[in-house]
Order: structure tokens, then sequence, then C-alpha cells
């Protein structure tokens, strides 16, 4: 093989093999019990509704010409203005000149990175935060710091101590953060936004799992709260971005971007540079499905998610043993469990999935620094509420035995 | 509105609107003859075909589940494997991981970029070359020098004189080149090789029009050859981007990287940092269809193609000016025109849109440095032999009036 390690950019060092990846590969075994996707359940995709649709539009000869070819890099108008609509609704005022459509919002967040890191700069992410966010803001280059939570109080001047530049943008997940599965109030969203607004810091909004709430009143979003403060979304400095793959389907790969119009007009650049636009059928067959179905879906998406997050919570609660933690999500996939010092969590998945035959990801992969090693990740989203307790009943006995080892 | 200027990265200020960009707006103007797009005729789409794999794919529940949901980075198994055969074929014997599926082949150029280019490194490029290539690399911020070609011949010496690095990849087109419409010959194939070797330059090979060969004998791709050369395509440094945009359908948006494995590798999780995975239906629809019917759907292609071809060099001879020189292209989509000296391209297309209703796009985009603007792309995909003759005969009046005046 040739040696290509002199030819790269340095940014490629930062690319390493993912852990959630390798897992994946283990939901193939069934006699696991994993506890590590995060992904939806296909039971619940609108087969029927997306087939349909599909063939609505490839059997009308002139929307299938339009279906079939290069398209805008904005997006499809009619889905831009349908999502400009939903948008209003939750509290955002917008035009379709506000909205840049992507492959989900993994690529939301992959020109994110792009927009704003130049090499060395900081960003600043929760901690833990979201895996995929860490892996594509990666690619430029950045140093991470905490951003300021309900746990963390930071001055400006402890950012920039020793010459550094200011941080260049936060990134947040205030609904069900993947991997905790908190929420940030209104109060800690209202606070978030005064930082933001004292250190001229704009804000990356993730609101992958909005549509998953299962108890609680719904808080408005960050970009409906900047916007109100700032009198209008060309305004103020918070990016929201959206995306279809937990509330429809993931892999039509649709999800979106809002912000100020000229933010919009560098990623519409930016999207076709990349790679010139999303498929122009599958945007044509989400406007028709969501327009259509949205709420419904998410209707059904919430009484069968809740049950198991109810199963999974109860199921913790029950086989637990003394010293562990976990988090009791309002919505999202994610259960947060934090484990007695000294338990490392990959070890324990280790031995889980060899003994237990059960998964889940270690928590340290979600940490910029790796840190906390106790902890880790379990979703709920996959597994049926038996099938979770049999799963955390393994788990817990599996963790046990690791604690009276470690204790001798 | 608010200042973004200060939070953008350094790249952003590389990212400006392009021209062709603007110009595929003209296409809705009916009465405008364009010969600016250089995208596919939808007339010869497999529109039944595709509807039919969707419906078969989508009314299978066990298919169904895992096209709509989320899968692996490195794309489609039976689509790759199938591409690995189709490379065979095609004189390039590699395996299901030498290939990463991607979002078109623009998407591949990205990924190159992403994958070579730190800030202030040199890409070498045909001098034109393909504007999106251009877009692609220009987000890593490099110098663009003139790639050695046919009519370039360069010692490495003149690359690092005055302390420079040498160059980090060279991209070129050997068939049908956009904007030229040229291909390298099996001996200009070859002393590139030779120098890429001599350089130690990895070679982005991108093949995007391959298959509309009109006349003439194919030649070997650059891996092939280099493969050849290094004893297997994991010993060389070619990359290969192929597209089914020109030879399926563009708004699938599906495309390919062929080459070594551990690049591949790379390639991949670049591919899960940006968007996860081109869209599972998608990759699912297109191995049924393109399995089926390349071959089949490539003759139609070209026997429209070359009648369009033919048209636009009868009607290039036919009206146009002394002075003007013109390239008789062996395939593709475009016949590269140069002006006489003094004749702006950018601004014949403003005489020609007013006065002619015709359109193009001026050759200054192509170049690196936006230089030679006394040359225009004239593409013949998406017109019928008629109205090409139509188009070149207003266009050559115009140009005519003004070499007039510009000889005034």
């Amino acid at each position: 093989m040739s040696d290509w390690s002199e030819h790269y950019a340095t940014r490629v060092s930062n690319m390493q093999a993912s852990e959630i990846r390798e897992l994946l590969k283990l939901l193939d075994q069934p006699d696991i019990i994993s506890f590590a996707g995060g992904i939806p359940d296909p039971a619940l995709f609108p087969h029927q509704a997306i087939a349909a649709a599909y063939q609505r539009i490839l059997g009308d000869p002139e929307r299938s010409a339009v279906a079939l070819q290069y398209s805008i890099s904005e997006g499809y108008l009619p889905l831009r203005e349908w999502l400009a609509g939903y948008m209003g609704r939750l509290g955002v005022a917008c035009t379709p000149e506000n909205i840049l459509i992507t492959n989900g919002s993994q690529q939301a967040l992959d020109f994110i990175g792009k927009l704003f890191l130049s090499p060395g700069d900081t960003a600043l992410v929760a901690w833990p935060t979201y895996l995929g966010a860490l892996q594509a803001f990666n690619s430029y280059e950045p140093r991470f710091d905490v951003l300021p939570g309900p746990d963390t109080n930071r001055s400006l001047e402890s950012y920039t101590a020793g010459g550094m530049a200011k941080p260049k943008f936060g990134y947040v997940m205030p609904e069900f953060q993947n991997p905790t599965g908190t929420s940030l109030s209104l109060a800690e969203r209202e606070r978030l936004l005064d930082t933001a607004a004292e250190f001229d810091l704009p804000l990356a909004e993730d609101s992958a799992y909005e549509k998953l709430r299962y108890d609680g009143e719904r808080v408005p979003s960050l970009l409906a709260l900047a916007a109100a403060r700032a009198g209008g979304i060309d305004h103020c400095k918070v990016l929201y971005c959206g995306t279809f793959s937990k509330s429809i389907v993931p892999a039509l790969r649709i999800g979106w971007i809002v912000a100020a119009k000229p933010v919009i007009q560098k990623l519409v650049l930016m999207k076709q540079a990349s790679d010139l636009h999303v498929s122009t059928l599958n945007q044509m067959v989400m406007y028709e499905v969501a327009s259509a179905l949205i709420e419904d879906l998410a209707d059904t998406m919430r009484q069968v998610y809740r049950e198991r997050r109810d199963a999974m919570v109860a199921a913790l609660d029950r086989y637990m043993p003394e010293g562990v933690s976990f988090t009791r999500p309002e919505g999202g996939m994610f259960v947060w469990v934090t484990l007695p010092e000294g338990i490392d969590g990959a070890a324990l998945l280790k031995r889980c999935i060899e003994v237990g035959r059960v998964a889940f990801v270690p928590g340290a992969a979600f940490f910029a620094d790796r840190s906390c090693r106790n902890t880790m990740r379990m979703s709920f989203s996959l597994i049926p509420p038996a099938k979770i307790e049999e799963g955390i009943k393994r788990l817990a006995a599996v963790l046990k035995q690791m604690i009276s080892e470690t204790a001798v």
C-alpha cells in the first residue's frame, strides 16, 4: 500500500473512526439487545404514504421531469414555503429566503463548522454533547471549550485569557439533548441568550428531537426567543437546524437550516460547492408527506416512544445498583446513565456484549476531551418495553458483578 | 440586518455567487435559446423504470424498512458490488472496499479538497477547468496553479520556486472536459502519469462524461493506467470520481469515488461527519436501474446527443465569423469557443440575452484566475438540432455586430 499520510490536509488527523459507528454493526446480531443506536423505529415509518408520493410524482410526466433533474441549491421552493409556515407555527416568523434544505441536520452541522471555523478557532459545546457535532466541527480543526449552561457560569474573559480569540459560536441542543436527554428550561434559554449577546456569540440550535416531547410544556426555541428580542430573525444570530429524520424518516436525508438571510445566502453558496442540492425527488416527496402527515405521525411516535421511555426509566429504577444515577427525559430517544466512579463505560460495554448480550454507547465519546468515562448513553427508541426491561436487567447484572470486582 | 462578516471563517471570503448559477435562472424564459446549462435532457430519463423501482422497493415491507432507515456511510453494498464489477469492465480491478458512494460527483470533489488541502496549499487544475471543481476546492483556501497538460510542460521546481510547498494534487477530466469538450489521448495520459509519479502527486480523475462518447475509441482511465503501472489500485495514487448524473439522472444525487483502500477509509469518516450517508432508498433504486439499464440508456443518449453535437459544430462552421475558433469534441455536452481578441464573453452574453435571446456561459469563469475573457462554453445537450442552428445563427449575428463595433 502507498503511504498517504504526507499528502493529507492537517484536518485529516482529526478524523478517527467513531465508537457509535462500530457499535451500529452490533445491531445485526439478533441475540443482542442494543440500546446503542438512537435511530427511529422503522415500524413507525409511513411506508404507504411515501410509496404513494413517489408514485404520484413520477407518474406525472411534467413533475417527473422536474423531480429527476438538477435543481437550485436553496431547496425545493414548496418545501421551503411549507417549512416557513411550520416554523411560523413554532413562533419563528420567516420566509423561504431564511431556509436552506440540507442532507439531514448532519450536513447543517458540517456547514456551520465550515461557515464559522478557521483552524484553531474555539467552538463552544455542551459537555457532553452530540458526537456527530464534534465529528462535523472537527473537520475544521477547532479547539472545543464548554458552552455556558445550567451548571456552568463562564465569563468572556475566561475564554480569552492567554490571548485566545473569542469563541466563534456555541452549539446547543435545547430539547432532549443527545446524549443526556435533558432540556433547557425557558429561564436557562434566556440566560444562554444573555450570555450569547454579551459575547456576541452566534448560536447553532439543533432541534433534532423537537417533535418527540412526551411530558411537560413546549418551550420556545432559542431562535424564536432571539428573534423576539432582536425584532426579527434577520437581526438575530441563532441558526436553527431541523430535520425530518426523527419525525418522518431518516433515509430521504432531508433537514433544514433557518437563519438570517445573509447567512442563508452564504450557506447556499456552500451547498452549491459541496454537492449542488438535495435530491429533488426526495424533497418533493417529503413536502407531500410532511405537509399531510407530520402531526399525525408525531402523535403515534410520541405514544410508542413514551411507553419505551417509561419502560427504560422503570427498569433502571428497578434494577440499577446503588451509586448509579440517570436522567428522566421528557422526550427524545436517550437516557444518560452515570456509573459509580471508577467504572469505565467502555470496559462495561465489552463485558456486556460478551456476557450479557446487551449494548449501549460508552459516554466518553460525547465529551470533546473524552473525559467522564463512567457514563453511558442508552437509547430506548428501537426496543419494545418487555425487551427493554430484559436488557436493563442483564446490564445491571453485569454491572453489579463489575462493581463487586472493582470494590475487591 | 446584523453584520456577520467578523464571525465567518476565512474561507467564506472565497465563496462568491457563480455566473453559471445566475445564468441557470435564464432557462425559465421560454423565448431564450440557452446553451448555458450543461444538464441532461429530461426526455431521456428512464421515468418508468425509476418509478417501478421505487414501487418495488417500497412495496416490500422488509426492503422498505431498510430503504427508509439510516445506513452505513460507505454506501449500499449491492450498489458498491455492482460498481466494482462495472469498474472492472473499464479495466479497474477493485472491490467494494475501494468505493465510496457520494452525493453526485460534486461531493466527491468537495471531499477531495477536504482530504488534501490545508489553507495555502497548491492545487493543480487545467486552465480552463470545471467551475464546480474550483468552487469545491476554494472552500479549503488553496492557491491554484496550472496542471501539466498537452500544452504545458512544467518542472517540479517551477512550482516550488520561492519556497512554495509542492502541489498537493492535480484535478483532471480526461474525457470531454467541462468546459472545453477536449480529451486526453493515451499518450497524454501516460505523460501526465509520468509527471505525477515524478512529483509524487495524487491525481483526482473526474469521469463525469465518460459514457457520452460519440466518436473515436475509448481510452483507458488514468486510474486503470496507474493501477496497471503500480500493480493494483491500492498501490496507486489516482482517485476516480464517477457519477450517474449524466448517464441515468442527476436528481437522485449519486456518484462514487474509487481509490486505494486507506483513502476510502478516510473518506468514509469524512462522509459520516459531513452528512452520514447518501439516501438509502435512492441508492437501492439506482442499483436496480443502473444494473439493468445503464448500457441501453447510454446508447440512446449517445444517439441523441451526437446529433446535437453535430448540429452545433455544423452551425458554428456555417455561421461564425472569421477569427472565431472552436473545439470539435468526441463526446460530452460542450463546445468551447474562442472569440477574437478583445471580445469579452460576458459583454457578448449580455448583448445576446438582450438582443438575440440566446445564452451561453462566458469562459472566464472556468479559469482559476478569471483570465481569457474572449471565450465561451456552449452546451448542446438540451436543445434539438433545429433550435441549435437557430440559436447559433442569432449568436453569430450579435457577435458580428459586436466585432464590427470593436473594429471601429
